[in-house]
């Protein structure tokens, strides 16, 4: 005589667990929207583009708030097993991951908004690769974490490092186009904190797919990932110094 | 006759309370020690302060994976009270903020390295002020922590909106500081990521604050605190430009 009551029970977690992944698929569409969104505030100078990015991020935030209550509600009220346990903390942590995803798009809106004051005198080049590419691995983690796909985790996981390649690339070019001229100066200042914002957004699908992999296989990922921006270190000099 | 195991599970759930605290106790005396270095390896030029600091970062971050773990199992393996839960969900976000201060103060460590290769042709006063500030919020914050004081976070909460205005200031000198000598470009631009860094420091106390707050009292402080770096919208002008 088990049946109505735990039927009920297992019927209703299930729920929940597909609620949780729901969420994760509307926060996962709005941040690829203000990814998107800043890419073009960015590229284009399109003011619109950057208010609606900034605009989407609220909404964000309120669904990684409800993720979180509902993964605190469903740790506290049943007692998962350690498979479902894997996937509810994941789900938590992947939520968090994204909401910062948000945050970092937002910050480049609207520094972007900044940069339309100022004529471009040098190649946008080097930033528009890398807003490329890291869209391409958010886009592509978002989907994985829809199918649970450990594998194409483990891609753009692997795939970070030459965005991080990029981004020492843009840190030089940056300053080197300072030097050159006083008038680069303050938009330049702006890019290299719209670059380091991207590459934090590279960093973050990183972890998402770490989080991901290990929620489904059970595993961690082969080794840590060696960090890529050697920024810190970085030395530019100045002409006849 | 409910107390042998009545009272086995309420003690144990006692300490795991306690070594929850604790390790919110050593993180956050790692975390301080991490900051202090840092501050110094900035200001004095010390390398070894710098080293030290940055070998630090693997201890906070493993402590900071074992409130996670023990958060969780405490989660799925009891059925918490409502003013518990709030208790032990509080912890792990304060571990989680905690981890994020560690990283960056292990970040201005490795800039302070770079900078020591160049000579200071500017004042370093902003910056030494602002790392004070950080410093001792974060401070009253990690004691605030361990005596579960909600008015001691509210102080800390409204003291970081002094710390953005400062940071503010440094955005701008530092600008000011690269159009006048292209020598001084490369170890400003160091110098700017430090800022954020310890303003982004600031902030995460200000996290710690609201979380602390909301575990003791069961609600939240009294409005969203304004965000208070408008760097992101920073105008500096080259001379005659």
């Amino acid at each position: 005589m088990d049946t109505p009551d735990q039927g009920h029970i297992v019927k209703s977690f299930d729920e929940e667990l597909r609620r949780q992944k729901n969420l994760l698929a509307e926060m996962g569409g709005l941040v690829e929207s203000q990814t998107t969104l800043a890419r073009e505030a960015l590229l284009r100078k399109d003011t619109e583009s950057a208010s609606r990015a900034i605009e989407l991020d609220p909404r964000v935030d309120a669904l990684a708030m409800e993720a979180e209550q509902t993964t605190i509600r469903m740790l506290a009220l049943r007692q998962p097993m350690a498979i479902d346990l894997r996937r509810i903390v994941g789900t938590l942590k992947i939520a968090n991951e994204l909401e910062r995803v948000g945050d970092y798009a937002t910050n480049v809106a609207k520094r972007s908004l900044v940069l339309q004051q100022f004529p471009a005198n040098f190649s946008m080049n080097g930033v528009s690769r890398l807003s490329r590419g890291v869209q391409e691995n958010l886009k592509a983690i978002i989907d994985a974490v829809g199918e649970d796909d450990a594998d194409r985790a483990a891609e753009v996981w692997r795939s970070d490092e030459s965005l991080d390649d990029i981004y020492n690339g843009i840190f030089r070019e940056l300053v080197t186009h300072m030097m050159e001229d006083v008038r680069n100066i303050t938009p330049a200042t702006h890019l290299l904190f719209i670059a380091k914002n991207l590459e934090r957004m590279g960093d973050h699908a990183t972890n998402i797919a770490e989080t991901l992999y290990y929620a489904v296989k059970g595993e961690r990922l082969p080794a840590q990932r060696p960090k890529g921006d050697t920024s810190a270190y970085a030395v530019v000099r100045a002409p006849g110094e």
